[in-house]
């Protein structure tokens, strides 16, 4: 069981910002990555049309013998992973509840903003984890829907993005948060910019370090930690697009292996 | 069969500028609009992909007894179209042959330009489209990945999409095109915007109205013309999500009839 890989799922290629911190932060450990590809974004879509799609990502993970799972992407995190939670015999490790104790440690004025897609927001995952973790902080949550294309795009830096970054997050220097939860798998490729625009008080926090950090709790509490000096690291999709490549290895921040089509 | 309804086809609410067109001018026939909305977009998936979707997108509405199928997108009628028209007993009218038939008319100085998703410009299907029909047309195409969110957001205006549209289309100015090819039904909604980055001397060819334009003559040339005075407008879509009715009412520029779910 030590041995085997551990499974990190994503509806696209977002998914690789957690990858390259579990491969920064495990690199003893073997990996199979599968996206979603062929059905990207999750972030628009119904509640059960997530846990179906999340339902088999997870399915065909376990069929290749993973011995975690990792859901590498916030809508599936939110929307499906309390179901799916039941049904698993090995753990499951989401990117919202890592996200959500770092921010409550990190606020020091109980104000904290999220950001993210439509569906992430829209299901209050954020917003009522915290609560329920911190009853006295206060969540400031809004929907960025232009930042995933800006990432995609390469427009990290730049006016564009300033000016995007400027109008969805100027009302929160407003809220006086001091805490901001990057709530997109998609956000810390803009880091910098929204940084700039959130100022130095304001401390981001990274869903794809602290889930990156998670995995690595859980593997020591259920001693399933592999202590090989390299793992492997295999990527599936369920549709193989020209520019997923170009595209995933700067989410990445190296290059992608050898890329497997999952059918079906 | 002239009773029967004109099926529209889209990856998801896109289409639904191409449906204004259709009911505007023709407004005796029933129309079955079908957004692929559990898949969509189209536009970063591979070939093989958008023609399975768009294959079992036409079938589901041959189902429904329609006379003639708008594939009212424009990847898949780049993508899907050529093969799936040989498989087909009924008209089947893309988007992608009115606008170029409709740019070649229209330019002047033998330059055109053509905007739309990164899949539709891949594909070169309007770049393909235009040299047969005028091998001596000059097309400038460029993939826009940041228009289609931009629509979404309802930032159609302002100065997020002035600075996206200089950025994207100011080099249209140097090359001297004297048309442009709204190349992606997301892209009437920024009529305004883009007309005013390329300035007055530049006509925009909006493929919504011209495929309106095709069926209609279709349907006269195949005498399936329906005579009644008013007809009916249904919506299938593959999955429902809570903002599809705000944001898909906006496109069709009036209300969205009760809507079906589509399984499977």
């Amino acid at each position: 069981m030590k041995d085997g890989a551990i499974g990190v799922f994503d509806s696209g290629i977002g998914g690789l910002t957690v990858m390259k911190e579990l491969l920064r932060l495990l690199p003893g450990e073997s990996f199979v990555y599968f996206g979603d590809t062929a059905r990207v974004p999750y972030g628009n879509k119904s509640a059960e049309t997530v846990l179906k799609f999340s339902r088999e990502a997870i399915y065909f993970l376990m069929q290749k013998g993973v011995k975690l799972v990792v859901v590498a992407c916030n809508t599936a995190s939110a929307e499906a992973l309390p179901a799916l939670e039941k049904e698993m015999t090995i753990p499951v490790v989401g990117v919202i509840e890592p996200g959500i104790r770092a921010a409550v440690t990190a606020t020091k004025k109980a104000r904290v903003g999220v950001i993210g897609t439509l569906g992430t927001i829209r299901s209050g995952a954020y917003q009522n984890g915290i609560k329920q973790l911190a009853p006295d902080v206060e969540v400031f949550a809004r929907a960025c829907p232009l930042f995933v294309p800006l990432a995609e795009e390469g427009w990290v830096d730049g006016e564009v993005a300033g000016l995007v970054a400027t109008r969805y997050l100027s009302e929160y220097r407003q809220e006086g948060i001091d805490t901001l939860v990057l709530g997109c798998t998609h956000y810390p490729l803009l880091h910098g910019v929204i940084g700039r625009v959130m100022g130095n008080d304001v401390t981001l926090v990274d869903s794809a370090v602290e889930t990156a950090k998670r995995v690595a709790e859980v593997l020591s509490e259920k001693q399933l930690h592999r202590e090989e000096e390299e793992g492997n690291f295999s990527v599936y999709l369920s549709d193989i697009s020209p520019t997923f490549k170009q595209v995933g290895e700067r989410f990445l921040g190296r290059e992608i292996p050898v890329i497997h089509l999952r059918n079906g």
